[in-house]
């Protein structure tokens, strides 16, 4: 299954985050979880009868409600017949976590570097980091939109927004903003490059580049700690720019643990 | 104990060091050890006799070899009856690391951006940091001396040495590196107080601002992780800049758990 | 403070749990949460004021609400004027767990193996504990009260409860259980003592110790963690042996951590 | 390739370790480790020329050094070209252990209960386990051979072999110590059926097992934690029972990870 393309995702302007590795699965976390009983997975639940000739089948996506019958194609009527999603249900309700950890996924990440320090507090995954000490930056640089500086921080937490006692921010505003950094963003690299030039150590003359600059690396997770991360990160109280990302991660997720991830989804939004 | 004067420490142009709380000692370490053959701290060896009048003491630092008898002023001989800090020292000699994890300190840390962003990865310390999101960061930035400048990297790995096809850096460079720094850290002080004025939210007027920028926290760890950081950082293979910071952890450390401070010391130099 | 009498509860039988060290405060906890805004602890809140001479005081426990005047002896009237208590919920109520991690608290404590073999699945707290490979266990075993024996599992969940097809279990059926449990452990120990007489290795004589015996460690855990295992294992979820230990924690906890265990409880009980 | 038949090795009387999930590779540790310095997987050296027809190969295990050319069936010569294995000697050597945290392994295991307690203590792994709370362990116990029990524990270090005063055990000793172990697992197993069947709640009936029985568990770890284990677990210092654990695990992972294991081994054995 690994050499399919790898999902992969563009993130703001120059970022992007693409699964590099994953492992485990629904089922296999629902087996970590019956260990403690001594039971395997036994299958997911919702058992299908055919109306004609009495055949069933397993609720399987290529096989679902509404399906034709595999033997006679005649319509299945659905059974309620729950089958170990909802033991799935129950660990996570119940915060029975360990099971969740029995799965995981590595990704690459390109983000720029305030991103990554928020993103560094979460101390239960593995990285590796591109390091300005060993090898000049790439020249990549992120430069917020019009709307989202219009955006603010200002209407989630009064401690994220403008500072006290400043002007309102209007679209004019905005565009000298971006003029004033791209400006600097210029600045910073010319004087990087001159310095490089000028034989000082790479690991110093790192210091100009500012915390808007691209770096990129790879992060490593168990499925329970990236829910971790996505509760913390892809939440309203989350910087924009971190959410974005989370996102990305979170779509990932879903597409190799549809039925984990719709527990998250559902104990988050319900 | 902890009512006295804290330890401080001074670190680079801006930064310190200061040792916030700490807990545990040599002496329940042994203790904590010897859990597992139900016996406590025995005492550290090295028994002393007085010459003159037989009285004997433990090898205190008030009371230690050289010194004279409490009883009678006589001078002492060492009788060698080795105490608690054999196993202390066996328990570091064969990695038996769980007893140095039942003590531990917390330091407060004022350092760059850059500096930090070394110190995150250990991720067995827990952090509380200074945001740009929630408050503005103060006008406080690295300026390596020229000696540092002229120090470099390359003496230590050729990779954080001057970029590949770079002049040679002699005292005037680094004058001019310093110059155009001190520019550097100026502009995007401006360019960052003019954002705040005009209301771009703090999380995204930081942009601008260097990795070389100071930030604040408060990081603690068990003296076994603190021991595992000073295995990376108090290295020479570790950027000058975090050595130094390292270095006053040590120090520190050395005061509240002098023997296993100093069995460190012994197994990294021996 | 470390120099008093230590904290010590007696659990179940032969067990206890003490405290054994313990580092920072609620005010500690407030104060690293603050780095992040650049502001210490500002001090507790409710103002109050007397009502006959215009005095006011802080609200400690010892001159709380309802309390009368220190000076003049007259009723006191609150003045509301919320201190760092709000800030202390602010962070539980909204998960902001880090600044928690920077208190914690280590404990002796004895318990039978099937405790330990519970306990000992908080990966986050670091242990010590007597080991039957480097010295006989001491014969101690735990032994229910028919008290307990008769309040089952079988309430909380079906899984702990009796074996499916059992008998209904009564008074006389528990002392029948409690004499043959005697009887094993005394069978137990023979073996035991036989063997190790024999010279079998104290590591192979040790595989006929039952998982009632007694063992003794120390654990160590951050405020965070120990919240962690009280929400886990002081919880109608977990066995009643560990949950008797969990209790001796808390109250332990609630002693040097007043106000962040009030939040703890509020939460729980809430 | 995780549809093959499943690694899977028999471990004393009635346990065994079966590779239930593993991802990364030698390849990706590499890839990982190149993010610092932006460059991916280069590819593992020793090109080999054919010294008759000029094709080449890379120095994998199926072409190695002295095999044939696949072309034209003449002898091939080496030409000393180092790859990735060089990165990968250098990572290892000099503790760069973040890579080797890209890839892991979860292995099913069967061992007795005196294994787990030992086994748990590493606290960088994921665990599931049964548990006798809710479902009656399987009557399987540990019985340590004659000559397992001659080879004593003693020869390695004084705490683990005979207790003081012990008499030297003998062959005969052995068998008597045989012949006690297995009565004493009978009566367990009898005085925990007559407790299940007279409704003692599984979670206290379970008070009579004794250490040397068995159990089951999931255990998932990183590459480096594994190696981790394997450094206290695969060793002489260890118990005898443990390290044919530890050897099993040890062998699994070198199927997977062969260049990562061969420098385990080396470090360990060099």
């Amino acid at each position: 299954m690994k050499e399919e393309a790898p999902l992969r995702k563009k993130v703001l302007d120059h970022g992007y985050v693409e699964l590099a590795e994953w492992w485990g699965s629904d089922e296999g976390i629902v087996e970590a979880a019956r260990m403690s009983t001594q039971k395997g997975f036994q299958g997911w639940g919702v058992e299908e009868t055919c109306a004609r000739c009495g055949g069933s089948g397993t609720n399987e996506p290529e096989n679902g409600p509404g399906s034709l019958c595999k033997v006679c194609r005649g319509a299945k009527v659905a059974v309620n017949k729950p089958g170990d999603e909802k033991l799935l249900k129950y660990l996570w309700a119940n915060k029975h976590m360990t099971p969740f950890e029995m799965a995981g996924a590595q990704f690459e990440v390109q983000a720029p570097i305030f991103v990554f320090r928020e993103w560094h507090r979460h101390r239960t995954q593995s990285y590796n980091e591109m390091s300005a000490r060993y090898a000049p930056l790439p020249d990549l640089n992120y430069m917020p939109t019009v709307q989202r500086l219009l955006l603010g921080g200002g209407h989630l937490t009064k401690q994220a927004g403008s500072a006290a006692g400043a002007e309102f921010l209007d679209e004019e505003g905005a565009e000298i903003f971006q003029e004033n950094l791209a400006a600097q963003y210029r600045h910073a690299q010319r004087r990087y490059e001159e310095s490089l030039q000028a034989g000082v150590p790479k690991e110093l003359a790192r210091l100009v580049l500012p915390v808007g600059r691209y770096s990129r690396m790879r992060a490593q997770a168990t499925l329970r700690n990236w829910a971790q991360f996505l509760t913390l990160r892809d939440d309203p109280h989350a910087q924009w720019e971190i959410r974005q990302y989370a996102g990305a991660v979170r779509e990932m997720l879903a597409e190799k643990f549809p039925r984990t991830m719709a527990l998250f989804m559902e104990g988050r939004d319900g």
